[in-house]
């Protein structure tokens, strides 16, 4: 099943896809919910972030060769962990499949986009084992954690590096069938394959993260679980497309603009 | 005039304090709301956090005497910024006055209190100056920006030591007019005071931290900022009761216990 949430003239609603179009359902995909008789074409809906999460977690260094580039870009010795660590992203940055990135005109770059699996949880969770992790999650979307290279370096925080409005595009939709297992991820810029990797080939899976979080911290539904990334990016230029794909997912595009 | 949110049989709502009592209200105090007739006493209200908001900004490093012993105690040379940074909070580790914070038991400790002034967004902002700021603010209350240093150290971010489910108590209501100029926080362990300082006593004061987050981020209705903290707390032990007062706006209380 895919969950959408979109914006037309009444405003902003959860849908499911149907076909080629999205029924629009009252409610929320977490708790009970409805379908309404109102029916419209899926390519003309404005798509909205698929949640307007509670808490986005981010499982940092999660993919060995990002962990190894971003330290040599940085001039420190790479460092594998042994465990996983959680950051913070934050709601104010969130965009929906096809809206704008719009990087501020004082941006030093470069820009980077970071193309990661998103887990998003479906139920109150608290000290969950590995085994009754996956209950938790509701399904998967896409996310891409945008990133201002030279903030994060001169930054002691990265509420401007990866925090600005738009620098989260998150969508297009949440897939609540995914084989984690069989899924790739491919990057497009401009239509050009720039990066094609396995999408699970992580340090830490979503079981491991699970346990891991609500060891302590509890989970509630619309919490977001964004997995980390793999690789390095190339830089971003005003009016770059930027597709990333998880198949069996769908695909996220966002244009990049700079602020005039 | 005084907010607060307050959970009893009928479920969670906000409420206006009227003298001993709290007045619930329908809506929220962002938008619309409207006065019930239901009516409960004050003394005998659960008080929530004042408001869950969409995202919790804490302007780190902005006490001066805080910055020097905080560098003291992790051995590297206080550097007093030029310019705002903010860091994030979740909310998951929110909990109201008279909550009791839960310290895990793997915890290696110590645990310090950290009382700070949280000003509470009232409508939605983007690149406003420092003039307009004030505008934005709805009202203040007090958090407990409560920490782990251990965790601190050890961890490449604080998801654990200073996100954990009860380490951020919030409270005890958003009071709406506030002379910040004139009111001193006060903390006391077990009724002894520990703290005494002019709260306003910042580098970087409510106006100088909006005009420079909005320059880059949206504020929403029910976000908050904490303002940082001064000082240095002395180490906690189970059961022992914290009360932060900011006077002018109210007492914060709670007791920390361990996970047995």
């Amino acid at each position: 099943m895919r969950w959408v949430r979109f914006e037309d003239k009444d405003g902003a609603s959860f849908g499911i896809v149907e076909g080629d179009d999205v029924v629009a359902v009252s409610g929320t995909p977490f708790g009970v919910y409805e379908k309404t008789g109102r029916k419209i074409p899926l390519s003309g809906a404005t798509l909205l972030p698929p949640v307007m999460p509670p808490t986005i977690y981010c499982a940092g260094h999660n993919y060995r060769d990002h962990i190894v580039k971003s330290a040599k870009r940085k001039g420190i010795e790479a460092v594998i962990p042994d465990e996983p660590e959680f950051g913070y992203r934050a709601v104010n940055a969130l965009i929906g499949h096809e809206a704008d990135v719009v990087v501020p005109k004082d941006s030093a770059r470069p820009i980077h986009y970071e193309p990661e699996l998103v887990a998003v949880i479906g139920k109150k969770a608290k000290r969950v084992t590995k085994a009754e992790a996956k209950s938790c999650v509701f399904g998967y979307t896409i996310g891409n954690d945008i990133s201002e290279r030279a903030w994060q370096k001169s930054d002691r925080t990265n509420w401007r590096a990866k925090n600005m409005d738009t620098f989260k595009p998150m969508g297009p939709w949440i897939e609540t069938e995914v084989d984690l297992d069989k899924t790739r991820t491919l990057v497009r810029v401009n239509g050009e394959t720039v990066m094609d990797f396995q999408t699970y080939d992580v340090l830490f899976d979503v079981e491991t993260c699970i346990a891991s979080l609500t060891r302590y911290v509890t989970l509630y539904p619309g919490d977001v679980l964004w997995m980390g990334s793999e690789g390095e990016a190339i830089n971003m230029k005003p009016g770059d497309v930027n597709e990333i794909e998880i198949t069996g997912i769908g695909v996220l595009r966002n244009t990049f603009t700079w602020e005039s």
